[in-house]
């Protein structure tokens, strides 16, 4: 029988190790929201799991614990913001407050953030926006994974983009994906089961199809959604490019081959091309461009008109892109959050090791 | 052999035409540079094959020639156009105008459009923006051929995204790319040549895969990029939708299934839920995040990080979004634009209406 935590018990906990390493208390309360929104999600990749892996960027001096975080150019409705090598969430969550106070003051605001690391679930910062009536964007680059179409070199990561859109009586719409047919993470479950993988999810050194999860060990790489060529791969080729870009170049940090691993294990890249890894904001207010009332009522029949869609045959119904979060969501309040055996003595590890109470 | 022509003859003739079905000379003119841009492109299907459709739109009085585009809507960093039921691109360069002068004003600006049609490439629109140094973002819905993922009902279009750019010594980076794995005319060429087509392009009515590329008249839909939820259709689908809302929600043109057919042989749609069709446009001036000499320099060593990248067995290289289109407009204005034999003669029958000298 699995043990089931609340989500106020796993807060406490994350943001205790968090402050026993260095972190203001505000700080560890983000990094503990963000990921443990990840648990609530669904979306276990992105959550308690990548405890252990912060912990140990921290003892690689590889994290910077009392960042600095400064505004380094703006304009009316955008900015850059230096992240001072800081935990992703930290400087994320601020670069989001910024582009939202620059909606509230001009219609839109858009903040590139440079200097930055993992900031956890991208759709987290996009909902910051639609709780304030605007409709959120969020992406950034990711350690680089992915092989351009015609291409072996792994120059991309699985570089993620959230959109997140309000509505009225209906739940917020919240895409959030990777532009990859598939995550680095589920990969590596498959390769430890022993099982292939589909064609269609990897390639191997030369460039040809592979069913091998374990294939990025020996040269391969993950392709982008589409698959391949005939598929459309260039179009998804075109998605993680532009998130990679969107993410790098306006506020200076790495891009694509250059984006510093999250990992303490894999060593620090000889070349650096900016600062850091990067991330992109955006923020729109509904008023900005109708009334208010008018939009979400809009945003309502768009919701209900898809939900009705005809499922297809073996199906019970059509998603909404956020539904599943949002029902796994309210589960996960209700029931609690169940940790994998390998989380949790990962986290008993560091909570040893740094004197925090560990999770029975 | 083929007829080839020039832009500035092709053009012309374009001009004229629109200008005898009672098109404003300055509209005439941004008719002909859209459609000739794609033609210039490589991108027939959103070229001249478009004409008689236009002109159908406009015999079955389904197209204003006088429009009077008008701001209804705005922030200092935002508006929303009303198109007057203009063609596409009129509307559509105005909008992206706008959106360039908010942005030179406040750093950003964004667009939304209503009661447009039809605007032709997406990637003109952005292309603009990237002209005065900034980074441009167009899309447009389009009518639906598209199924949710787990659906078989037909609601979203191909939905085209567009992303420019601006380098300093490398040309400009453009991604325009529908948000499918297949254009609708692929699957009518591939379905008149009686061939059949590769599984994860199409679904049959019951949803299940198929390779009959006429299987949108027995009640087949286009699936979105990413073929199946296996391999990720799902996030194609939040792109689409992603696409979808952006085009009609804010600016209040309909939306997903009730986006008006395009094509004067397809009754207009009993429901309405917004006024025409949708496009939203985006500006982002790169030196509202840093100076724009570094932006272009470190875009440039982007362009050129992925132009090394290593090709995979059996290719030459490894292109950048817009490569493409950018070799085939070179060669097309040394060369000459050709013309398909069906175009040529669809283009001499409206002129032969219309009182305009035939294209021999």
């Amino acid at each position: 029988m699995e043990n089931k935590y609340s989500y106020d018990f796993l807060k406490k906990f994350t943001v205790t190790l968090f402050e026993k390493i260095g972190c203001p208390h505000e700080d560890a309360l983000v990094i503990a929201e963000v990921l443990i929104e990840a648990e609530l999600r669904g979306i276990p990749s992105h959550g308690l799991m990548r405890v252990s892996d912060y912990i140990g960027l921290f003892e690689a001096k590889r994290i910077n614990v009392k960042p600095n975080i400064t505004k380094v150019h703006e304009t009316l409705s955008t900015a850059t913001v230096d992240g001072d090598n800081s935990f992703g969430m930290i400087g994320g969550k601020k670069a989001m407050q910024l582009a939202i106070s620059k909606a509230k003051a001009t219609g839109s605001g858009w903040v590139a953030m440079k200097n930055s690391n993992h900031f956890g679930i991208a759709g987290y910062y996009a909902m910051m926006a639609a709780e304030n009536d605007m409709i959120g964007i969020a992406m950034t680059n990711a350690n680089p994974l992915v092989a351009p179409t015609w291409s072996t070199s792994r120059f991309l990561g699985t570089n993620p983009l959230a959109v997140a859109v309000p509505a009225g009586s209906e739940p917020t719409f919240v895409a959030d994906f990777a532009t990859t047919p598939i995550a680095r993470g589920k990969l590596a479950i498959k390769e430890k089961k022993g099982e292939t993988v589909p064609i269609g999810f990897v390639q191997d050194k030369t460039g040809a199809p592979s069913n091998d999860p374990g294939i990025l060990k020996d040269g391969g790489a993950i392709v982008p959604l589409g698959g391949d060529y005939e598929h459309g791969s260039h179009k998804g080729y075109c998605m993680g490019a532009i998130v990679d870009i969107l993410s790098a170049i306006p506020g200076g940090a790495n891009f694509g081959p250059f984006v510093p691993p999250q990992v303490s294990y894999l060593p620090l890249l000889e070349k650096s091309v900016g600062q850091g890894l990067g991330h992109f904001f955006g923020a729109m207010r509904i008023d900005a461009f109708r009334p208010a009332s008018e939009f979400k009522a809009s945003m309502d029949e768009w919701i209900q008109t898809f939900r009705n869609a005809k499922p297809a045959e073996g199906q019970d119904k059509v998603l909404i892109p956020g539904d599943p979060e949002r029902i796994k969501t309210e589960k996960h309040k209700k029931e609690g959050i169940s940790l994998m055996p390998s989380v949790l003595e990962d986290l008993n590890k560091v909570a040893s090791k740094y004197g925090v109470e560990l999770i029975s």
